[in-house]
């Protein structure tokens, strides 16, 4: 790359650093934004700027927000009772592009992980258990991820809130909406099998005759 | 988008102005950029600015540099006999990291384009007719695009020019018909560069002098 000039190098470096784009496509970008009109560059960076700086995250539930508290947790029309459990801000996004969730979030901010040293004090556990002695919360959605260290967040939490009376509750696992059978990889199958509910109409739900 | 914060939505606006960046990718690379260090972001803000600013045309090839001449231009190693005209700055960085071409450069800055009202004098072709004049130049190379356009604009200019004691040859065509030169690998580049040949009326193959 020592072909371009300094600038458009650092340029290169810069945008590659970016997650998703390689250096075929940095170079491809800095070549464009250098011939771009300088002040269209100028808004970009400012934009850039600006995002950075005025994107918080909101005190109360840990989402991005630019003023506190955030659009969902200052909306009144929000069912107060529900809170759904995330890992991380970017998970509230998902919900709210969904659009069926009409209750409020908590961002934990990671999961449990020993072998890395995260512990539930690293996590905000506590400032959740502030909220359900202060807010009329009646049930916990745990929406992590299914993964081994998820999983585990998921039962200690289950385990740690229990004294409370508080509903607590899981995503349900089961197959992806439009897919095919042969598409479900087996612990897929499996957990939609343990989770399968009875058709309206019919029965009673057949998992409840496990107990 | 209505659930993102408003800074974040024309982040997302921005990115997505940029080429080969989708609506995903743009939201993808927003919502990383809000959660990166402030001072990151800053960083990444001032080195656009920097390129942008810094990065101007050479005055006397058109390439991409940040000092006058440009580095081509201002190496006293390189073949002053030797022209290669190309359609755009970018078009040098593929030769030079082809790396077998040791003359410089002349960007046309266009094709010529009776349709879209692009005609000889909105392109580099007075300035290309100046070097000529004052510049040691025994040969000028043709490396327009292979498209309509590019062997019209490569046709007018062989007629232009045949007047004058230079010769004028042409990449070989070992580049696919059709394709515009960024598309070329660099061996097919600089086979392309080898087997140049003199544009018929004008005077004889050039690579024949090797013989």
């Amino acid at each position: 790359m020592s072909h371009l000039p300094g600038p458009m190098v650092d340029l290169v470096a810069a945008l590659g650093r970016l997650p998703g784009i390689g250096p075929r496509s940095a170079e491809r970008l800095a070549i464009h934004l250098v011939q771009t009109d300088s002040r269209q560059v100028c808004d970009l960076a400012q934009t850039l700027v600006a995002a950075s700086e005025r994107v918080r995250s909101c005190e109360r539930c840990g989402g991005f927000t630019e003023h506190q508290p955030c659009r969902v947790c200052a909306d009144p029309a929000r069912d107060g009772s529900l809170l759904c459990l995330v890992e991380k801000p970017v998970d509230i996004l998902l919900f709210e592009k969904a659009g069926s969730y009409r209750g409020l979030y908590h961002v934990l901010g990671g999961k449990l992980s020993p072998l890395q040293g995260i512990e539930p004090e690293d996590l905000s556990i506590p400032a959740l258990e502030k909220r359900l002695g202060i807010e009329p919360i009646r049930e916990v959605i745990l929406a992590l991820p299914t993964d081994v260290e998820g999983d585990a967040t998921s039962s200690y939490l289950a385990r740690r809130l229990a004294g409370r009376s508080v509903r607590i509750s899981r995503l349900a696992h089961g197959l992806p909406v439009g897919s095919a059978l042969e598409y479900a990889d087996e612990l897929t199958l499996s957990r939609a099998l343990e989770g399968r509910r009875a058709v309206p109409g019919t029965e009673s739900d057949p998992a409840q005759h496990h107990d």
